[in-house]
């Protein structure tokens, strides 16, 4: 398994895994499925977006941009997306390690996570074990498919 | 002291006050100034952008947008500005009040702040007495004028 920075040859696997979690409705704020037009400006116009391949596959990918402007703009955030067949194989934990070391070499101090959905307790558990601090809870922060809405817990990282 | 939507007579006034606390560099993130241009689109791009008014003259304004995208999309983001020569006139709590009764007729359910600088005391003050929540803290958070970083107290209200 190795981490690299996407490539278009990519595009039609990361366009795939990114709609994948954005139909699964319970992780992504986003609702709009990527095409290859929209998903071709979305990921150029990341700070950073890179991929984890296996076996010439790419199995995952993250998004790494600012979280805000100016005075904030040191501090970015990111978003990761692993194939539904190739979970459980720590392809995250890879990701999210690549992510901090390239928000480091960006020049980024801190990233933030804004809306981590608090029953997602897989990505909780990693983010925690990789070190990331949560900043408390917002209720009802992520509305789910089916209308209810469940909390989100930011995190943070120091880089 | 009244507080309304904004008119295009009060844009000479907004953009002078917002323009002021951008140039403290020490409570917005935005590090650029308004003009008549960018101003009127800046403040036409709102889900909301009012005013506090007293014998006809603006003292002070507030912007209410969303904060995140999709499942995310109603939990919204403001920020408020009070012109230098009027503070300590509590404008800024009328601001903050129509700013959470505007953002619950919009149909937002939370206000988050993502970056009160921590040493911004007096404002912190204001929004723990009007029922903020504070989430935790993000070290290093924001990058003042001399190029040293403070901490940011991200908070939330709900709607």
């Amino acid at each position: 398994m190795t981490t690299r920075q996407y490539t278009q040859r990519d595009m039609e696997a990361m366009i795939r895994i990114w709609n994948e979690v954005v139909e699964e409705g319970v992780a992504f704020p986003q609702e709009e499925c990527l095409d290859m037009e929209t998903g071709r400006a979305f990921f150029a116009g990341q700070s950073y977006t890179g991929v984890a391949e296996a076996d010439g596959e790419v199995l995952g990918l993250y998004i790494l941009h600012p979280n805000n402007v100016g005075r904030c703009g040191h501090i970015c955030n990111a978003s990761y997306a692993v194939a539904s067949g190739a979970r459980g194989r720590h392809i995250g934990e890879k990701l999210v390690l690549d992510c901090l070391k390239k928000g480091r070499e960006l020049g980024f101090r801190v990233l933030q996570f804004n809306a981590v959905v608090e029953s997602n307790v897989h990505a909780r558990h990693l983010y925690e074990r990789l070190g990331f601090v949560q900043l408390g809870t917002i209720p009802g922060g992520f509305r789910m498919k089916d209308g209810h809405y469940e909390n989100i817990c930011p995190y943070y990282h120091e880089l």
